[in-house]
């Protein structure tokens, strides 16, 4: 166990299951994300799974089988079922001792299934054959501005004065977003329709987003929350988060600059928010995570409710891809956009979350927060095409020869996550991914 | 039925529950508002009900006894259970019907249930004797600023020079909030903490709020909703409303004043939301509809996609009272506030309903949408505090000689909502009500 309580990372740990041993593969022994699959073209009601190299471990057939006898999960199979919410609910404990389980089930010295050909054909389905739901039923959710660079140059467009406002350093600036529209990689997103002020000198017009964009983000799933009128202190924030996701919180930028004064981002947002199927445990990210970076001279003292007190800056890797419709047609691979680290935010998510409850505001598990833009300080760090293209006066060249100010019909755009470092097997997100089809 | 096809409101109809028959009373029989009970005290899962005078008419022992036989409701018992959403899932005509049939039960002249004591003795409860929970299990909230009279008068003490935004009168300006914290009628609210900058000049501090407002608002439930990546037209968008309730949305203004800029309220507005406990149909507030008043010349025209297209403006009658802690314990009444009518709005809900969708955002059965605080022209119409004494420059005095600028703990805040007019029976909300507990 490391000093978080978190099982370790034992890179020299090995599955029975080959193709979780690859040290480029997403998914080793030592990640174990969560997921809620079905068979692809069954009828069967989805259920909890786990990935492991290129398999998906059916949970709820483990429970069957008698596999978690002895854990918090004994009494109740709480994987027979569409959404994680029921397991986040049982918190911090419970959560270790599944993932222990799961990872003493995959071990390779590990006969249980790894030697019962009859459960082994039940219990794990290659992943090329499942489909991947939503993961969780999420309550609220809720983006935060956590990255002082995305803040400060999206705030130098809109306010060259006055790019970073005063509270920026002060409080973890958020807005609540919608949870209806939050969908999983893979769902196409339409473009929407909305009101634009395309000429600022002539009158509004209602119609198909034309500054159409992307966001890379990091989520996460709150587990055990709090009732209405307590708080979430720092000491406590990060055993309620169960773990994380990449999400793309698509937006319309025409429809955002019009709409969005004085009360923020409303409709720009809600047409769709993606996320990637696998939930990733802080158990698993926490060899990853260090202090936050000590704050600059020019910065001010973070007021005491929101002080650090561990490791709650998390090592992520994020790469945006975009392919066009035509770069598939002639068989090319998705472009690189960007590559960011999710160690660059301000604000940490023990903050994030600190704060959102500090007036007491409930948490429930399974609702979701997510980060905001992560853009780092280079340019090619940059988590959007708002930035990228600088509000496209600095278009982009695809392979093909096209350009791209801002999305335009069938592109994908492809959005990876991962951790690394020497002595820790990889851990991977997956990927979350989206294509545009044209507005109705 | 009127001409919307709704069931028309006949005041001469009289029930065989005597307290329905009250001129003066919320609930006669042309009402029959929806919520969710149990009996006080009892361990009985809650249960969907009608009010109806004095009495609840438990509608899952209705539909046990067969009483709703031939309705779209015959083959599930939707009222057996603690919210409305199923029921809400079905849409407009298993509402009519279900609203038909118990308008005919309770007719002064239909036997079925007057005359059978035992029945009676299990359905009827008197309202004092129930507990009203959370009528709905809120998907998503989002909240409006529809009123011109509250978005000037604010935007006034925020920005003297620039009160109304250009979009403003263009599109329903809203934004999303948070779902957790909405709740009913009665339960306290938690003077909240926060992040404030009381003095400009100096650090920002945290503690508890020291400017706490309530609002007046009137908030209404989506049945059936759209997919996501379609949207709800004006044609379509009264019909997916199922009913209204009264909505008190608690504002930190402190919090607010420091967090808002520039992604909107959050933290200010997420510790509490109250509701009234019963949900009043479209169907009984169709005789109070009619249709928007037309724009001024000053005003520009209205884009076709939130075109009106009948009536949609609801003379809803709103009181907000107030009653401190003293004036309590000297006996004495809760002191009006402040008078409003919601027919003063410059948007209605169904423009609200459309522009939200019109993203394609996709509405959920039992989404609640708010609109705003109420404020009419009138300085006693207006719907909050921050309003009422101009931030504090103009306290209230109540008549124990205490002065109110903001909300102090004890004050309870009772919120009222009516429909009256010749020739129609009254159609009334209830009450909201809430007191500020101190911050822990």
């Amino acid at each position: 166990m490391s000093k978080n309580g978190y099982p370790t990372n034992d890179p020299e740990l090995r599955s029975w299951i080959e193709s979780a041993n690859n040290p480029a593969g997403d998914f080793p022994i030592q990640n174990l994300p969560m997921g809620v699959f079905s068979k692809t073209g069954s009828e069967d009601p989805p259920r909890v799974c786990v990935a492991i190299g290129d398999q998906a471990l059916d949970l709820s057939e483990c429970w069957s089988a008698g596999l978690f006898a002895g854990t918090p999960v004994e009494s109740e199979n709480v994987f027979e079922t569409s959404a994680l919410n029921e397991f986040l609910a049982m918190g911090h404990s419970a959560w270790s001792s599944v993932r222990q389980r799961v990872s003493t089930l995959l071990r390779h010295d590990t006969p249980t299934l790894r030697d019962d050909a009859e459960l082994r054909a039940t219990a794990l389905n290659p992943i090329a054959d499942i489909t991947l739901h939503m993961p969780v039923r999420i309550g609220d959710y809720t983006d935060f501005y956590a990255s002082i660079h995305h803040a400060t140059n999206v705030g130098s467009m809109f306010r060259p004065d006055n790019p970073l406002l005063p509270n920026y350093k002060r409080l973890p600036v958020g807005y609540h977003g919608r949870a209806s529209s939050v969908i999983v990689s893979g769902e196409p997103v339409r473009r929407p329709h909305g009101q634009l002020r395309p000429d600022e000198s002539a009158e509004p017009v209602f119609g198909p987003s034309r500054l159409l964009d992307y966001e890379f983000e990091m989520g996460f799933f709150t587990g055990p929350g709090n009732e209405i009128g307590e708080r979430i202190s720092m000491d406590e924030a990060m055993s309620r988060i169960f773990g994380m996701v990449i999400v793309n919180d698509w937006s319309a930028r025409d429809v955002q600059k019009w709409e969005y004064q004085p009360l923020g981002p409303f409709n720009a947002k809600n047409f769709a928010t993606s996320i990637s199927p696998w939930v990733v445990s802080l158990d698993a990210l926490s060899p990853f995570m260090e202090a936050p970076k000590p704050r600059g001279p020019e910065d001010p003292p973070v007021l005491d409710y929101l002080k650090p007190v561990g490791e709650s800056a998390i090592a992520i890797r994020l790469e945006t891809l975009i392919q066009s419709k035509q770069m598939r047609e002639r068989g090319m691979d998705p472009m690189i956009l960007s590559r960011g680290d999710f160690r660059d935010m301000y604000w940490t998510i023990d903050q994030m979350l600190t704060h959102h409850t500090s007036t007491g505001c409930n948490m429930r598990p399974g609702d979701m927060l997510a980060s905001g833009t992560v853009s780092g300080a280079a340019e090619d760090s940059r988590g959007c095409m708002l930035e990228l293209t600088w509000r496209g006066s600095r278009p982009i060249r695809l392979p093909t020869g096209e350009e791209r100010k801002f999305l335009e019909d069938g592109d994908v755009v492809v959005m990876r996550a991962y951790c690394e470092r020497d002595g820790a097997a990889r851990i991977g997100f997956g990927e979350c991914r989206g294509e545009i089809v044209p507005a109705k």
